[in-house]
């Protein structure tokens, strides 16, 4: 296992400053791009991360460490951002996200999990049991992958541009 | 054909700092992760992507732009970085990727270039002819395309950690 809460949360901690980073007052056109019908751009992305902050990763923690006895998760809804998102442009996103994430981040930290918390179980509605620190695994790889994602959706963008150098990207070379 | 010069230096322009924001002063560990033998950690991708500065992509530019007759590229080393990366730490590398990017592009922004400029040829050594719009969009995709790798990278490093949601991140499902 290569878990460790300090690193994960080094990770959580700069995710909001990446995507301000490249996508702040950045051409509204890179953020909307998306690969086709019913896939996400970057600004569909970031609505569904600020979900993610809203209902999913601390209220999840919240259940595994909590009193209750029924330890069952909230489904996560995968297209919440659809609706929450209207009207807002992308910097706005972008400050809604690095605010939730920096209140996650104080209340993870103000917990000083021990190795016996992180062993401590929920109940996923769909995977079954699933312990603290396989939440907190996920949660710090889901940025990541979402970062992945957002790249690759960038980079699929100028398939046709790239001429014959299509051959030397890997994400372009089986479109 | 989505290529346009302003949008490419605006991603070209904010990928140092896009690195900058992930690896500055981070655990180590993060950075030197790869996918196992004779494959890329964040550190080798940062020296392979100054390597590209000092003799990928201006120099090439100038090759297109330039009187010379012939127009065939210098063949790239793709692992000049293991060389010359030696004895440096990620932030010397963060910095110098910096400001030579910085130099590769006020270099591109003083030619102000028509798009006639953009339609001139040089020849790949493998590829053949390619035009400097084909250049300019690979340079723009090739840095997304490594954002790309090092996020899938990080991914995997806890692909043991995440339990069941293996099944949930598109990275981790056919390991």
């Amino acid at each position: 296992m290569n878990f460790n809460l300090d690193k994960s949360i080094k990770i959580l901690e700069r995710t909001p400053a990446v995507f301000k980073t490249l996508f702040y007052e950045l051409d509204a056109n890179w953020a909307n791009i998306n690969e086709g019908p019913r896939t996400w751009s970057a600004y569909d992305i970031l609505g569904h991360l600020i979900h993610g902050e809203q209902t999913d990763w601390i209220p999840r923690a919240e259940i595994i460490l909590g009193d209750g006895s029924d330890k069952t998760f909230e489904p996560f809804d995968r297209f919440a951002q659809e609706k929450l998102s209207q009207g807002k442009t992308m910097e706005d996103l972008l400050e809604e996200f690095a605010s939730l994430r920096e209140s996650s981040l104080n209340q993870l930290k103000s917990w000083k999990l021990s190795e016996e918390d992180l062993d401590k179980i929920g109940v996923h509605p769909d995977l079954g049991e699933v312990s603290l620190r396989q939440l907190l695994s996920t949660w710090t790889v889901h940025d990541l992958a979402h970062i992945n994602q957002m790249s690759r959706v960038m980079v699929k963008h100028y398939a046709n541009d790239v001429g014959p150098w299509k051959n030397y990207i890997r994400i372009l070379k089986d479109l």
